[in-house]
């Protein structure tokens, strides 16, 4: 019996495994990413003058806006589509891997906040797919965490967290954003 | 060999365990919610009368519609911008624990229906961090069910089901949600 | 002792498979999926002229636009509101499974492309319940991966990627695409 008694041992801890596997609502998960990557894009909004330039517009605007300038009280209100080149430096110049694409609305009279719905199209000899983005972005902060919701080919049905740092902007035509991406979920 | 028999037993029930836990695909998961919360969110629509109250803003709508009032055909095509306060009973003067920014549309002639894309954003001592929505919300039913696409902070990686309740409504200025969140995949 | 060398083996097994479930973050999945579904969603754009059979209408447009036509450089700006027939076939004129309530936008001046963000709402015999959609469209590539976000009832907590065809158009007022859904996570 004696040579039972690790086996023993070894079958509690599967039975604890693998009813901790079978409640998936109660698992505490790793937190450390299966994935990082960095990225900055670029946003230069359409302003009535650059529009060779411009990789953003607004579409949408308060009734005390309009679509030309950005409104007032902290452009609560505008919605901005966007088509942004991503680079792998903070360098707009630099060759883009590809695209953010979709859109970001300011939603607070107070401050500036915005919410973001968008994704990362790329197009590059290294990254191909897309990642899809949502979140609220309260964009005084230093740091804003939103949510890594899918993605498809080289990022299929990615989750996680991207971490948005404003890199830089120049008035209220052009900002730059670094975006962390940590992926809690890789296929 | 009578002692082995239970293990076998056990050997036996492991080796389904886990070969389900190996083929994610087809599991079967548990429904019941590692995390419940009820919330409360009001929204003030500006109608070119109410700018120091309102909370949210008009800032689509179709061609046959304005930005001050919403159109005809149940405000099809309407986009509305909000930042509504997010309270812990039904109290449009209670304390706010955060606040809903993101937007909703109106997307439906015959009927009122609505989707939604916003963000719980919580700050308060007992939460940080934000919840991101998003899902069809047909208001004429007593329960809507929208998802719970991902959050950050003590809500990181989160996922689940939002059931959206019309707590009350005053002709087309104001109207109070509940959200009773159930999540099941916490982190 | 020659009994128990197959229990061993057994063990081994388990413990493999069990260390690999426990490390959420490294775990590679199985890319096969748990549910297949192909629908067709027909959309009638607004134009001026037919109030009667539209599905959609333009509810955001650039500065150079407006919305009863779509703009100018491949739409690039133009956001629309919708609620289009889901069918099983390629027939506008069968008796449809649901609605895809939501947007899209045009995002790109040199070329068409959208992001999308909708729902399938069943309300058939067959399918009760929502599937959450969000993603790019890249719609000048023959198919175009977007991600299933979540969905309740029939499609609780439901993941996956949803790949989209342009099954027709005609001008710029119909469209009808084939969304192929591949689910990963059924629950």
């Amino acid at each position: 019996m004696a040579t039972l008694k690790p086996i023993s041992t070894l079958l509690l801890f599967f039975l604890l495994l693998s009813t901790s596997a079978a409640k998936p609502g109660k698992r505490v998960r790793a937190h450390k990413p299966c994935k990082k990557l960095v990225f900055y894009f670029h946003d230069i909004i359409y302003n009535g003058k650059n529009a060779k330039n411009a990789t953003s517009a607004i579409v949408g605007a308060p009734a005390w806006g309009n679509r030309t300038i950005l409104a007032g009280k902290n452009h609560f209100g505008n919605m901005v589509v966007l088509d942004d080149p991503i680079t792998l430096d903070n360098d707009l110049h630099s060759t883009p891997v590809g695209r953010a694409q979709g859109f970001y609305l300011y939603d607070k009279k107070d401050i500036f906040t915005a919410w973001l719905g968008f994704s990362f199209v790329f197009n590059s000899s290294k990254h191909k797919g897309s990642i899809n983005f949502a979140g609220a972005d309260p964009l005084m902060n230093k740091t804003r965490d939103i949510s890594v919701l899918g993605g498809t080919s080289n990022f299929f049905m990615a989750r996680g967290i991207a971490t948005l740092m404003t890199d830089a902007f120049e008035g209220e035509v052009y900002f730059r954003l670094r975006a962390e991406i940590n992926l809690y979920e890789c296929w």
